[in-house]
């Protein structure tokens, strides 16, 4: 069994849904696993100025009709245009954070998607995080409280942190050590890459 | 035989290199053949403000990182990153205009492209365009004093307003009637979608 290979991504990306909606099914094909990681890809953003959508309405209108077109190639469920960009992306990703400190990160995140882009429900406010936290049996209140934290806002601020020294810019990116990945579009190079890696290390 | 695929490229377009690269043998193994259609780019993306890399060195810094990766999935050549971004882009593609006027232009633009990430020549300068010339058979004179005329300056125009009435902003974009595709990695998008509407035009 090879190592995991390191999911990073927000709530809030949208090229993301499409991974967590495959993810399972990639793993189970694969036998690939991975670990999510949260981290605010906003905050690298802006501060890279790399703001490929919210001033680019053509850039945005193709976007959307990509992610479209690849859910249906995947199988995915699309209910059109969900709301966008979130209201708070940091708050999103603390709940997802204290989901992977707690085992269940990936069911919520998951959960949370389905309801943004299935009902278009903002995946960083009620009633979406409640419902998808009452949904993986988690008690909305203790951790909604619990994302308040310092404590949780600075783990958050050092997961990115990791992130950003690791060259990411956007999300989802896998990465295999050192080696990233960006998009969804680039599952199969880190996995073919980490074969690679495995395979030249047996040998 | 079904009709060609779009491929609206520019050269100084990074990721083209890969397409062109590889648009021969994709041809050879799925029958579908492509109309090269050469536009600038550069204008669309600088009104829309889309400048993905010449301020964003991480950013830039991954796509080569990525190219690299791919050509070696491709079997395509990598000689480090080439000289970014070229001097005179639309003087480029006024000879790749040409080129397709002429018949020229896959040969051509090939050529260009070998020239420049292999050996480090500018694709609009010379030597690289006078050699690329020379190598496709055609006087260097007589179609570097053609590129600079009005008429091949306003026909690029043309092409680019074409472009950007179909919503292209990037490079390579292959486009199906009025469905785009943008990137290299969408190549295979684009084929299966040409697929399906011939497929649905036969039943």
């Amino acid at each position: 069994m090879s190592r995991p290979i390191d999911f990073w991504f927000s709530i809030g990306s949208t090229y993301t849904y499409l991974t967590v909606m495959r993810i399972g099914d990639v793993t189970r094909e694969t036998g690939v696993s991975f670990r999510w990681r949260p981290f605010d890809v906003r905050s690298i953003m802006i501060e890279m100025n790399n703001i490929p959508f919210s001033t680019k309405p053509i850039k945005a209108s193709y976007m959307w009709r990509d992610i479209e077109r690849r859910a249906a190639m995947y199988g995915i469920t699309w209910s059109g245009i969900p709301p966008y960009p979130l209201k708070d992306l940091a708050f999103a990703n603390r709940i997802a954070l204290i989901g992977a400190r707690e085992g269940w990160c990936a069911d919520y995140v998951a959960a949370v998607y389905r309801r943004w882009f299935g009902r278009g429900e903002d995946a960083s406010m009620a009633p979406n995080i409640t419902d998808s936290l009452k949904e993986v049996g988690q008690e909305p209140r203790r951790v909604i409280e619990l994302a308040g934290t310092d404590q949780i806002n600075t783990e958050l601020d050092n997961q990115t942190n990791i992130a950003r020294q690791l060259g990411i810019f956007g999300a989802p990116t896998f990465a295999v050590g050192s080696e990233i990945f960006w998009g969804d579009d680039r599952l199969d190079d880190a996995i073919a890459w980490q074969r690679e890696q495995d395979s030249s290390l047996a040998s």
